[in-house]
């Protein structure tokens, strides 16, 4: 059917297959795979807190209690005492007024902007360049107007800001931690912006909650001006181990966000275990900085390691130590022959996750890396890099 | 500040509250609130598959063997052995070459329909007047030009089909068991239409998998028409007691879905217990019919009561037993008042749910309600209905 040949061609040899495999709780960064054990060096549980003996308890004791699925929409019988635990707990360390829980970092983005900046009549939205997928997502289904300014250029946006209607309400939408460059937004200086500009601010901070900030609350929380942004917006897949993803704010705009987020609305209520076993993480990481303390060190040693060697790394700032390839074919061989030979994991990045051309292997070394593991890999990529003639940093 | 007021003025008197409430795993419909035990009458747990002795046990598995989270992206590691095996499994009852997982139903329909009918230009999409949410947000999202044919109205479709350009790629979807009205599509209809102008189909059987066909396999299948669709749609979340949303198809497009869908791209996996959970419910009710058996006669039971007491249920063909009210804050009181006195929740469902003045309750007596609950149910319910003086059937 000419339907078939059309999406097909559209589709090209961007056709994905995913790596299968097992991470064995308690041997984190190890999991299986039919052709054996491997490690993996790009997950996203940065802290390990996966595989935490308080999460595990946690999800085991509710699916006892409560049983598999929740039944149901948040609104038709699907919420459980865990759901409105976790909506508590992450608005105080955020200073907001209250949170809406979502099923996912991605449903969270969307359905919240969606939302937030299209009820209001002519919104302005100023959005990073880079921002991540669900953040594009949600400001185009708001229908805003939106303008972009090139990522982290405070005097772009500015610019940008002052261009635009005095009396027109205005959103910036950002990343504190970015997803893929692992750099770190200059948090003070659009907080500042948006007071003088009057607008309301959304900051993603999924790759920086659990991992920054006094208990975890995130890069805001950590340079002092998280009661500076309107709403927060972070996740419990990464640094807690989990999933979902949750928005904090004023009352009344997580009332807004509540009655229409059509990613809310229509969607059934996290498993009751998934919201324990990440309730416990999220407090458990309220009260310990001590997993927090070892990937920060991971990363800055994997970064000087492959600087050392001419790799070229992207970011020293963050956990996600992202490496340029920048070529489609070679990026997925660069990640292909560690595994083969190291049984080392580390995917490719490629289209839509990052721009055709500046494909990388994101490198997560987290909490659960030895030091000496950190060598060899390093060392293995090295070997890889020549082999393959990659290019190096000049 | 002004936009705070105005997003407070467009919520209104929309703002949601929800019960919040605990499934006792085991004792279903039976939960416990602060106010005590209740019973719930509205889950989409259908078939109690959530309290299911092979779910928990699988559940509890996996925590135990991979831990909490799946650590990221279907992507970026965050496969598991039962991501897959639960790819493979619906693809065979619904006639498919495969299938993709999502995390929500939600994400599932919007994710692949915003691809499948936005990949091809000029493709015309037919949708069905009622289509659920997540149906409208994919076409919508999907930049598609739309017809929209009356609920169940093969005649109008016909008339949309033939109207349209010849030469242009047709995408007719629709569901099966609508989700709150509760009546079933007459497929074997538009199959043949979708034959005759060569339209692509895409069918959601979230509320008929599991309950509906031989292996569950959904009312395509019971009606023997399912390899006639293109793409057939379902949840993990209702019958199957957990959480997530699948499609099936042709492989071609099944890989376009995978490497384009920004709601599957851009997402965390399902954990993998949350993955072996519904792998455990899906294989049971591949090889039992009995669960499928009671919500059916429950659902017959209630209907004939209701209408003995000329209570205006919309729909007799499925476990959803709709009540019309048609007022919104009748419709309210009229499910406070069972849950205040008799200990029975059943929940108002309003918009965006249900169109403003169409507000229902939506009865959902599953296979875990007793014959004798039932009575005392929808004695109460009359009871309540005379004193709030609320319409009968004419």
């Amino acid at each position: 059917m000419d339907f078939f040949v059309r999406l097909a061609r559209e589709t090209g040899d961007r056709k994905r297959e995913f790596l299968e495999l097992g991470r064995k709780a308690g041997r984190f960064p190890a999991a299986s795979t039919s052709n054996g054990e491997i490690s993996i060096w790009c997950s996203n549980d940065y802290l390990g807190m996966g595989q935490h003996p308080d999460v595990l308890d946690a999800m085991k004791r509710s699916v006892d209690e409560y049983g598999g699925g929740s039944g149901g929409s948040r609104n038709t019988g699907g919420t459980n005492h865990f759901h409105v635990a976790l909506e508590r707990e992450p608005a105080e360390p955020h200073g907001k007024e209250d949170a809406v829980l979502f099923t996912s970092g991605y449903s969270a983005n969307e359905g919240s902007l969606s939302v937030l900046a299209g009820a209001v009549d002519d919104c302005q939205v100023f959005s990073d360049s880079a921002n991540h997928a669900s953040i594009i997502d949600g400001l185009r289904h708001s229908g805003a107007r939106k303008h972009v300014f090139r990522h982290k250029d405070g005097r772009h946006l500015e610019e940008l800001l002052a261009a635009a209607d005095r009396d027109k309400p205005k959103f910036i939408a950002l990343e504190s931690v970015h997803s893929m460059r692992g750099d770190i937004a200059l948090l003070a200086e659009i907080a500042g912006l948006a007071k003088r500009y009057g607008a309301v601010t959304f900051l993603d901070e999924v790759h920086a909650v659990g991992m920054y900030g006094p208990g975890g609350a995130g890069i805001a929380a950590r340079d002092g001006v998280h009661c500076e942004f309107t709403v927060v917006m972070g996740t419990l897949a990464k640094a807690f181990g989990m999933t979902g993803g949750y928005v904090a704010g004023p009352a009344v705009l997580m009332d807004a966000v509540r009655a229409r987020a059509r990613s809310f609305v229509f969607t059934t209520a996290l498993p009751p275990a998934v919201a324990a076993g990440a309730l416990a993480a999220v407090r458990h990481l309220r009260g310990s900085d001590e997993e927090r303390r070892r990937p920060a060190e991971n990363a800055r040693l994997t970064h000087g390691l492959l600087r050392e060697r001419d790799i070229p790394v992207l970011s020293d700032r963050s956990p996600i130590v992202p490496v340029l390839v920048g070529e489609d074919r070679m990026c997925k061989r660069m990640s292909a022959l560690p595994l083969e030979r190291h049984g080392a994991y580390v995917q490719a990045i490629d289209a839509p996750s990052v721009p055709a051309g500046e494909e990388i292997l994101r490198i997560a070394p987290s909490a659960v890396h030895e030091t000496e593991e950190i060598h060899r890999f390093v060392d293995a990529l090295d070997g890889i890099w020549s082999e393959l003639g990659a290019a190096r940093r000049v």
